[in-house]
């Protein structure tokens, strides 16, 4: 069994929950003034819309995530707590159905109140309530909720994310196409990405996930959610993986040779959605009156960069590129042996191009500044790699009890899993277990892809 | 043929519109400062919401009244105009597709941008370019546009009344069922309203409707949408018209004698709207916990004044509750014979509670003030009344030359007449001879009925 | 007051009905054999199908009408009676709430059981059961059944026609386009039909509609719906109507014209329909690979006859045709008048190609046999032809009493009247008073157009 | 590595197929024929109807099978090949995109030609023409051909399920609860089922799946689908697999338990399900109206055996017993290794219920004759088991070359695996290494499950 993911930091973290209050009290306020720095190009009716189901408004992250704080933290363990907002309970809650009924999800873009300041005005006073009970709580209450402070840290990284993607979509349907998030052109070395090489794997047991965190785990290095527990041993044939992700360049290529009428390339469902949603691209691409490949970004609409990684495609269109290409999607373990062997050494935080930036697009493989991880350039950060694994339980995997344990594991169903973070994750949310999941139809998301294949010989 | 309509005021109209540029001014500034008059209570989110396909934003309105002063005089009479904003000539368009595509109506609530600031600022700078083009343009072409620029503001006056309904909806989906409009409770007189008496007419021949205006006509006692002409005569076999709508109180006696699930009182396809959208009661209306009938209305969550006019009913229950009262509705011709020859003499306007007043809902007919028009109650104001007329064109209806033609005449089918104007339309915009119209199960509007029936011997 | 429809048969009529039987059995027996006559060329697979929920499939309609005697005349009148199948009571009740519930429409084509051969079966039994009642009950009895057994027959009629139009519908979905009723092909005049010429009318009060039919009432000479009574009198300012129907010459100008792709000739529903459902052409209409235009009859693909009238056209198609012509459709109640003063005197049956002689598609107007009545060519048989008359209750209008008033009156919503009878009307089926009704998008019924316009001077 | 499938047969099928063609052409025949008894009980009326999108007309069952013979046999392989009729092509093409369009399926159940007799006589013709083909090829031809042949009759096999199950549904929603298939009560043991032991495996590597069958191959005991393909190594954490199928009597108690009204036992999807679609109970399942449990069969309404396997239940449906039992579902890996370790030894054939005794219903586990295979009852046959692996690809899998490849590749996406057969799988159809697959929502294949957990300590 090769490349264990050994956990030193626990029982530090176990002694920090109890002890000194300061690290996680810094990560709270931390994350919380990123969401918010975040937030802050946006005008209040932008953050009002929604523009899908899948999507919410930005004032619903901003409210959601204080809820989470709200409803887990001080109305759970603050005794004689008074809620707020009585119905924030109902409006903020999103999936939780052991806590009590929810506000339809599709119409989350139907409430004009609370209004924006409004709700910085909850979040506001939740901070303030939160800071007041975690400095006055004592050591075994505070021992108690430390935990669950620090997941709806890492929940509230997880809205980051979303709430730049969801607001890239409700802009993205304005034809005035607004600019939000101004950044600067890149600068571009003068050659092209290298033709991708390809790394060897030989046929084996690896391990894969990460042993469940002591409980009262308050510390990011040793922290993981649920579902990426308990690490456990697979078996892989011999495979290969390509040493970068797929670009545009190459994604438009397939375009061209009519990857989109072509059936032969597509699953079934995927070839379905293709003719039902008459799809010819990624979305948010489109010519422009010229001709030229254009596409809609959080800095406005811009020509297609052919080295930058390809993103917005679906699981159906990853899946058929890398058929068309002579490949396959990597199966997400053997994604996390690759870099546990030899991208990622344990211990070590991912390198690459995160949200912290606010540079809210994938960059170019062929600027100097390529990150890299072992021979893999981009594996973390830029756009997240489908892979080919619906998501699932792993052997022996238990939920959280109560009702966090509706947090991971009740989405275990017709999920595909994506790895590597991207251009919206917060650096520090992201590890080489962590495994994100969508449903294949999804484009949205900075999803992109990574070609495998079986190893040649 | 009785009750003629002369109309008098013609020539006189056109006179002014090639002289006194004054009064259309005026009237064009007093509008459109009531429309914002109207929205200022508003927070910015409120303005960007669609709740049902049917409504539309108030940005929306703020920016489509205005698009049509830009695009129908500015753009067709000012030599050499430059749009302000290109794309707004689709987002702002509503239907007339002589003119090109539009932006798709139920997606008007996806669109953030232009923030409510920048319509206003839209709104400015065509009002001050509107001012500058009427004042500078020669007499020929003043006597062009005055009529399209009178007909921009009973446009106006129309969306007033939207923005009061649509927002009214919009917000009546939260559960947090907020306050807009504050006004005084009404003082109320100790008895009930009087048993309504009813009003018997003759079998003959009846005159409805009203001559074409002149050419270039810009005076509101003298013009009409084309739908309301030509004048012409209908036989109307012997009837009697209530003195007074359905009240609130009667209308709970239907709901507890059964009237929703009693299907012989319903048309069929009443009936199944029934079903399939478990009515049980009028939109906004609803039972505390403690069992008091309660509704929302645009001043907040108030008990139900059993005294006042039954409002927000489809045509639908209109017609059941009709039924089950021994009644019938009331033809469009009926109704408009009825006021003419009792309710409202020519040349008067009707008296009544209207918009004006910013008392956004119909006021009890128990009070002491309740308005008059000769015998009947309330005739005018308040509520409108759904006929019993599918919406049709008059004999000889001939529709406005060019896109203004799609206003009217193309909306002639599946829909039914409302008569008298409600406590959402401003006072000078109703006449006897308006046609309101709406499809039979729209609840949103303040809409109610007056009970007709066969002459009885 | 003119062209009165006296009813001089209906006291002969009551003393038919409480005298002699064998009129009315006879009837019965012709009705009940000529429903079979029809459906004889139908293989068991063609019964069973529905290819959209507004039809039914055959096996339902021989079923349904055997159902209505069963239902209404043996359980509501033979002492002690026991159904012949219980759960048939629920099966074939089509929409009368006041007997109880019914197998939900859109899934009558669910049904494989009872086959075919087992409705026959039903269908032999009932008629038996039917005949022994009516022979041996006394005669207060058969006083009051036989106007039910005689609307009965007039109901059967009615479900004649739907079969024959379900079935096109229904084989026409199928790539095979079989063919079920052959007919000779008609012998063709070497003209062109004339132009169509017109008849004018002065302004002034017609009568319309028909006096209620005597209690008891079981003379198809003296008999009515309740939804053509009661006669009453209307105003129509001058107008004329042509004396010819549309043809499909005269529609494929319209089509080649760009009808279709015109907004301005359309009603906004119908344009919204145009473009959903993308219609270019009438249902069963085609272009063959030789880009001749061919359509769909029961006889199997036929060229198009440019000298038929046009028929299987929706009100919007009907009315768009007439805008583009320069006309517009006739109100019911021009039309009606029209045929009373000219076209059919009373008390004569009117003449037309019907379903009697099987040729289930609407003959050439240039014909040497087209059938007159009057002045007008194919005023009666052929085609229905729309009318822009909302159907809309008549005043003083009362429907039947009991479960029998849910035949007509409930659907007086959102549907427009036809008159005149079809190719697969019945002959004896027929009035001039006659009211169909179909929703406006209604395409698969034999319905075509008449145009009318006002007065020219 | 462990208990490897061994493939012997291989070089003389090979042999068989250029040599003797008796064996192949009897296999085609005892299929064809098998496919025409299951069909025999039943209406012409019955196999027209399509009463969901998932399921299928008996009558197009019938033709489709024939279609695959015609278009991959002999217009593929027979000179000159002159089509039965053209338009089949299109109405009986599945969902071959690489050959040309296909009918709608949704609508197969709107085409009532050709008849069913018209079906058996295209049965007729191709059985004949192609024995005739078969005979007279010359031997390259025939070993070209004979993997094609063998591949329709395990496609007809597949169809004779679908038949069965199909028909199911389509009489399940009849009222009358057709019983079709007539069988003897069978004789039950006095006792109940005993409790399930379970049987523990070691973690460690396992083989699954199974080498490509040789190229001609066209024997039974060597053949495969390409989806079970190739063999290969998965590594299994240690498991338990239960030695009996869940019963319909532990079902009722999960029911009884609120199952369906618990949140915390369902995933996401399956809760919404549970709700949308408002599953209190397995699809057939129903309470008489003296509260019996009663489930329709094709033997019509039955009492609910409790000792039976429970099946008709969806994915969402097994995964929420399992995780109520305390249990889980198996992956199919643990399912396959488990079967072949102790379940089913190499070159057997399973034992099991099947389709071949026309006794399509499970049978009880009390029943003296519960079929075992090693330890556990009913592993094949009954009820297929649904195991939590979503269907994908093995490691190197390819799917067939040219149109052929659509058969299974195309669908690896959001369908999940169950293993074993049902009383509706033909005996000689099923394999330990037989992948079967359908989405977690699909209920009305004969599916139950069989727990697993984690190996207790």
């Amino acid at each position: 069994m090769s490349a264990s993911l050994s956990r030193p930091g626990v029982a530090a973290a176990v002694d920090a929950a109890a002890g000194d209050r300061t690290p996680l009290l810094d990560r709270l306020h931390r994350v919380r003034r990123f969401t918010e720095t975040l937030v802050a190009p946006l005008a209040p009716e932008d953050c009002v819309i929604q523009t899908m189901t899948e999507t919410s408004p930005t004032k619903w992250h901003l409210a959601h995530t204080t809820w989470f704080f709200e409803r887990f933290v001080l109305q759970d363990h603050a005794a004689g707590y008074a809620p707020f907002c009585e119905p924030y309970y109902y409006l903020f809650n999103s999936y939780y159905n052991t806590i009590g009924p929810q506000h339809c999800r599709p119409n989350r873009g139907l409430l004009s109140r609370p209004t924006v300041a409004e709700v910085y005005e909850y979040r506001k006073v939740i901070d303030d309530r939160l800071d007041a009970f975690l400095h006055a709580c004592d050591d075994a209450t505070f021992a108690a909720v430390a935990p669950v402070v620090f997941l709806g840290t890492q929940h509230e990284q997880q809205h980051q994310e979303l709430i730049v993607t969801d607001i890239k979509h409700t802009l993205s349907t304005n034809p005035l196409l607004p600019a939000i998030y101004p950044w600067k052109k890149q600068t571009q070395a003068a050659d092209a990405p290298h033709a991708a090489g390809w790394q060897a794997f030989d046929a084996g047991v690896y391990a894969v996930g990460v042993s469940l965190p002591a409980p009262g785990c308050t510390s990011a290095d040793d922290w993981a959610f649920d579902n990426e527990t308990p690490e456990h041993r697979v078996f892989l044939e011999a495979f290969e993986l390509a040493e970068r992700p797929v670009t545009a360049g190459e994604y438009l290529q397939f375009i061209e040779d009519r990857g989109y009428q072509r059936h032969e390339l597509w699953l079934s469902l995927g070839w379905a959605t293709v003719n039902q949603q008459q799809w010819t691209h990624p979305i948010y691409w489109y010519r422009s009156a010229a001709g030229e490949w254009m596409h809609y970004t959080l800095s406005g609409p811009q020509p297609l960069d052919p080295d930058e990684p390809v993103c917005h495609i679906s699981y159906y269109e990853a899946d058929a590129f890398a058929r068309w290409a002579g490949g396959r999607l990597p199966t997400e373990f053997e994604w996390e042996a690759a870099a546990r062997q030899r991208g990622l050494m344990n211990h070590e935080k991912p390198q690459g191009h995160f949200a912290d930036a606010m540079r809210l697009h994938p960059q170019s493989l062929a600027a100097d500044d390529a990150t890299v991880n072992g021979p893999f350039a981009q594996l973390f950060g830029d756009c997240w790699e489908w892979t080919s694994s619906s998501y699932g339980p792993y052997p022996g995997f238990a939920p959280l009890p109560g009702a966090l344990g509706e947090y991971n594991g009740k989405f275990m169903c017709n999920q595909y899993v994506l790895r590597g973070g991207s251009c919206a994750t917060p650096a520090e949310h992201l590890r080489v277990t962590y495994r994100n999941f969508f449903p294949p139809e999804s484009r949205w998301q900075f999803a992109g892809l990574r070609l495998a294949r079986q190893r040649q010989r």
